[in-house]
């Protein structure tokens, strides 16, 4: 039986870029499973409703609905016991709730300012006028305003991936020699803003960028096959 | 065979204060060892200089002599695989990497500015002299400077923990439902402040204050029988 997924995209629908649907991509695959794609997008909440979900990723799995990345890759660990393992053991699984909240807030946090002026480009009109309003209420100004000060923030942001780049020193991946979901959860960010921003997260030198291409070239170059800017 | 433990201590003996020997002291309670304490103080280096190091903890199992809580934590799972795992298996391990990371530079360092007027007044003469010459040097001020920022700082350090505080929204422990090492890389950090400073680093109804309190309790209460200012 195979699985489907609801992939955020924009006007091309080759082109995911939610950093919750990439974590999801990447934990499937590291399960060995290829769920087929159905593209979606921001203003077509009634398509997913019926799973109990505003929001992707919702992962179609036989007569199961997932909704939620977190909740995916605990539901796949679980299910698929016999292939590798996303947590590598319960201590793993458990420190990987906080690596996903750190995913979650340091990293598309982080990112999220520098990156959201470049995102309705990429929407079609009616999803871009939808994404603006939310995302500038949020935000309590405008986004190019936010933008406008990413040259600055790319200093804190760059700071605060410290506990992973002494990390990385040490080890090749968050999860040891390969990776698993604690780099995905991190990943995830960092391929959003590729396939959506030319705008540089890393300096050339940073060791997290040696561990982003090691996961572009992951499971045959996945990542990097998808339409994005150069890193 | 039992274990010594070089600790760091000022004038009083039994009021050890090192964040990173307090990580070693909760993971042996963890493996259920009990090391004697060997106190030690910033300026006995030629001490523990037969050990190949200038810091402390130092451990002594047997003939064997282990630095770096880091180290010591990986030994110690190592070495008594029978007894409870530090680590929840290999994912926890590698993801515990980071959580030690993060615990050395959101938790301690973070901590570090706004209590380090605090410490030299539990040193000695030329323990006192020795710390503020050294951490003045690597600061570029003077400690009390430092110190005059401390209501604004906390706020900063308080928001920097928020990682962890929503992972404590659905469990217990960084490790799950009952501590492992994750926690104590964090714990060492709130326990070497509380040892020394009576700055209050969270607000009374932060979730990592509940978290903090039942790390004080863990093990027969041993992290909160050690004298501490109120938290």
């Amino acid at each position: 039986m195979s699985q489907k997924l609801f992939e955020l995209v924009g006007i091309d629908a080759t082109r995911p870029f939610s950093p919750y649907c990439w974590r999801t991509r990447l934990a499937l695959a590291h399960k060995g499973l290829a769920a087929e794609t159905i593209p979606w997008r921001f203003t077509e909440k009634a398509t997913i409703s019926p799973y109990g979900s505003e929001k992707v990723p919702v992962l179609l799995d036989g007569d199961k609905a997932i909704a939620d990345s977190w909740a995916i890759a605990n539901y796949l660990e679980d299910a698929y016991p016999d292939r590798p393992s996303l947590f590598g053991g319960d201590g793993g699984r458990a420190m990987g709730r906080m690596m996903n909240w750190w995913g979650d807030i340091v990293v598309i946090g982080g990112i999220f300012p520098m990156i959201a002026a470049d995102i309705p480009t990429h929407l079609a009109d009616v999803d871009a006028a939808y994404f603006r309003r939310t995302r500038e209420t949020r935000l309590g100004k405008p986004l190019e305003e936010v933008a406008g000060g990413r040259d600055s923030a790319v200093v804190a942001f760059r700071r605060s991936l410290e506990p992973m780049r002494q990390t990385l020193k040490t080890q090749a991946f968050l999860g040891g020699d390969a990776p698993n979901y604690a780099d995905y959860s991190v990943f995830g960010g960092f391929q959003w803003a590729r396939v959506v921003s030319p705008f540089k997260l890393l300096e050339a030198s940073d060791l997290i960028g040696v561990w982003r291409e090691k996961l572009l070239d992951a499971f045959d170059g996945m990542a990097r096959k998808s339409p994005g800017y150069p890193v």
